[in-house]
């Protein structure tokens, strides 16, 4: 099954499209977690990793780990990746590895390679990768090709979620602001699949940030899942939310992390930790479902 | 002594502002580094490195490994990149890490904690950091933030050098391409260092396969070094090149990978390799100088 055949069984079997994201940053981290993992980031990192996959993976059915935050402690560090990547797998929940890369060409087959690739070293427990594309199309190539080849999916930034977004994605060029040029280019790799029931494999991320934008964007991209970050901690809006999904509440994924990952509250214990991660995701279900 | 004057004087020492392009693909390594290395990354990724950097560190102020060739193979990849790392370190000339990330703040944040800053796994190894820039300011700041903490420095994506950057990056908006906007952007950063002699350490990506546009950003980008890549295998032009320099014949380093690295013609062993990349390297240096 491809991707978006995955993630489309998935968010059914699940009843939400709540994605969960992993941004495992030390100085968010309830003290009890700290205080159980010690000093050593590869503990840190697998043991918030463990902790949230056992709250959220049994509700959700897409989780997304930010790379960044264990890139950041290096070699130990991603080797923490691996090991969260391939307990997620374990678990079932499907994976979109949030890395945002683009560069030349051929540079950009070295990283489909790595993230996309069934012989790559992360590509067996990936199922989905995010990528820039604003260096242009041929940045965006290999990356399609190796996604489509190996039943993975991409979604490619079209309107990013954070408050500077709009300083060059806004810029209005012939009529239309820049992000909608990049729509036009995701929705001419989405194409690519017409002949193919249902959505293509080939998304897009659209900030929850936005205003009345998000369903001109519906309307251009029909092909495409949107990843739709920024609701929660970021200040995203529900009701632009509603905007990224279709007619049949489907089309989007909706994406919170440090809402969910990082609760208030004390905790007492990782078992507390954990139930109270697993209310939040239940609480942001329920706004989703409104 | 910041990123810039290092830069400045490692030009003047060396008397080119060539700058190599560390892109490790084994599909174009010659053959007698191939069955010297076995079929282990590790080894093959290091070897190349060693026999470029024994050629090049000589010769050259600056080097730049792409690390997307090095993530390609997960964590022997990286492991490999820090040993290559350190190998450059050794030799005195300066790294440019060519990685290009670019996230919301707080992500970015931990990309540049990894990278940039000096208690970070990689930011010992590295004098600078290339950074995609369209998510916005914000997306840029921690990097700018991290870079001038630390005597670093950034090379933002201003205008790319492969077929495809025009797609985006050349629309017009507020009658003035979107590079140009990037190119402000890039500038109120540069201008943080407005009371410093010489040259900022927030300099740009400026491709060599642009036309008589390198002369605009040229002057839009006063302050700011330019990092030209495109020369040699992607055919930037040597007049593209000319037009980044300032009348001194300073603020620019010019970047070319496979035209050096991958020499044509047979080697019968790595001395003769490494021969053929001196040779290839010299060759360049007297190509710019012209």
């Amino acid at each position: 099954m491809r991707f978006a055949e995955r993630l489309h069984e998935g968010i059914i079997s699940q009843g939400t499209a709540l994605c969960v994201g992993i941004d495992p940053a030390r100085e968010r981290m309830a003290p009890v977690l700290l205080s159980a993992a010690g000093d050593d980031p590869y503990t840190m990192l697998t043991l918030f990793g463990r902790t949230v996959l056992d709250a959220v993976a049994p509700l959700v059915p897409i989780v997304k780990p930010q790379i960044a935050y264990f890139e950041r402690y290096g070699l130990e560090g991603l080797r923490a990746l691996e090991t969260i990547l391939q307990y997620a797998r374990d678990k079932g929940v499907l994976i979109v590895l949030d890395a945002k890369r683009g560069d030349i060409g051929e540079t950009s087959s070295a990283y489909a390679k790595a993230y996309l690739a069934d012989d790559g070293p992360y590509g067996p427990l990936v199922d989905c990768l995010t990528v820039n594309p604003y260096m242009g199309p041929d940045a965006v190539e290999p990356f399609a090709d190796a996604a489509l080849k190996s039943g993975k999916g991409l979604f490619l930034l079209v309107r990013t979620s954070n408050p500077g977004a709009a300083h060059l994605q806004n810029l209005i060029a012939d009529g239309k602001p820049v992000y909608a040029h990049v729509a036009s280019l995701v929705d001419s790799f989405a194409q690519r699949q017409s002949g193919l029931a249902g959505y293509s494999d080939i998304g897009a991320v659209v900030g929850a940030t936005l205003g009345s934008e998000a369903r001109e964007l519906r309307a251009l991209l029909p092909r495409s899942i949107f990843l739709v970050p920024g609701v929660g901690a970021q200040g995203g809006s529900l009701d632009v939310v509603r905007d990224c999904f279709d007619t049949n509440g489907m089309g989007a994924i909706v994406s919170s992390s440090r809402a969910i990952t990082y609760p208030a509250g004390e905790h007492a214990t990782l078992d507390d930790l954990s139930e109270a991660i697993r209310q939040a995701a239940l609480n942001t279900i329920k706004d989703i479902a409104r």
